[in-house]
Formats: C-alpha cells, sequence, structure tokens
C-alpha cells in the first residue's frame, strides 16, 4: 500500500495551511490509483507534523511512503530538517519504505508552468 | 518591447539566490520570442531589488513587463510586499506596462509537477 505526504514548511497564517490542504485533496483526485492515501504534513507552525503524517499513513496500512517536500529551494529545511524527521519514524518502523522525492523546486517542468503563469497575466 | 521579471523571496543562502538565477536562465532559454528580457529580481536579502529590476528593464528598453511571483502561497509577500514595491515604479514610469501574473503556488499544472516529482522518487 502505497502512500504520499506532501509536506510543506507550515504556516501562521491558517489560509497558507489551508491552501496545502486543498492542494493535497486536488493531487488525491488526480492521483488515481497510484497511492491509496495522500496526506499533508508540515515541517513547524501547522498540524501534524511530519512524523504525526508518516505515522498516521502507517497506521492506515501503508507499506510504502513518498514524502514530497512542497519547496522551492534546497536549504536547510529540504537538506537536513525535512530528513531528521524522516528519520524518526525510520527508527520506529524500519519494515516500512519511506523515501524522499526531489523537492519541488528542482522539477524540470517547473520553468513551463512559470511561462503560462506569466501569459495568464 | 515585452520583458519579464522572476521575483524571488531572496535568501541569505548565496546558492538559493543561484538557483534562481538559473532558473531565470534557463527560462530565458525557453521563452524564445515572447520575451525580448527575463531577468529576476528579490524582495529582500538579495540583489536587484524589485524596483531596481524593473528600472533595469525599462532602461534596456521594455515597454511592457509581467512580474511572475516566484512564491508557493498567497501570503504577506505576494499579497501586500510584491504589489508595494511594483507600484514605485509604476509611480515614476506611468508609461510602461506592468502587470503581475499569478504566483506560482496558484498554478492549475502544480498538481502534475509534484506527482511527477513523486514518481522520481
Amino acid at each position: 500500500m502505497k502512500s504520499l505526504l506532501v509536506v510543506a514548511h507550515g504556516s501562521r497564517r491558517a489560509a497558507s495551511n489551508d491552501e496545502i490542504r486543498t492542494l493535497t485533496r486536488n493531487l488525491a483526485a488526480r492521483a488515481g490509483d497510484d497511492y491509496v492515501r495522500v496526506e499533508c504534513a508540515f515541517l513547524e507552525l501547522a498540524e501534524p507534523s511530519i512524523p504525526d503524517g508518516l505515522r498516521e499513513a502507517i497506521a492506515a496500512g501503508a507499506t510504502e511512503i513518498v514524502v514530497l517536500p512542497y519547496f522551492l529551494s534546497a536549504g536547510r529545511h529540504v537538506v537536513t530538517d525535512i530528513p531528521e524527521e524522516v528519520e524518526k519514524v525510520r527508527a520506529e518502523s524500519p519494515d516500512i519504505s519511506i523515501t524522499i522525492a526531489p523537492y519541488l523546486g528542482a522539477a524540470p517542468a517547473l520553468g513551463d508552468v512559470l511561462l503560462d503563469q506569466a501569459q495568464a497575466s
């Protein structure tokens, strides 16, 4: 059972966290049969935390989880903080496969998305 | 003469700012004839500032500039700060058309990009 966990920074502004939750629901609708579960978690300032998001996926039956960093640059959060949070649950549940996907900012298709946004102005 | 200005937050980490500069060069290569000039500017912590980026585009002959917010959520930076910075140059150069495109996080295609990133893990 494969599960997807979108990981965002989290914000003091509730509307920003809700943007992530809406995006996650849209992803779940698009993902079709690829993932039985698509949820989000936050590095800080919002719930659930990354470990709790992973634990919930495992409790729901996930045996394979892809963590997807919703970040634009390869800063400390992407390079150090997210892997550290993931490691906590890997240590607890060594039989579960947890992989961290490349962060959003590294996506080759982002250039085309940006040019489309410019046209939409 | 149409010009594109990618606007990012800016970081104390030089590598993050360089990521934006690299992305901007890639955009310029993809944009073809749509824009005679594709450059970047930063809200804070890096150069050029948004007003300076706009002024440089105007000095280079731009008559129409699209500002493209490289941000994931519609927080204060997108809603208030970027429009305020743009307004400074609109006031100086009322004959130049400056429009602000929707921020990256609002792009409908972002869902597909995220699912592709998940597959790349």
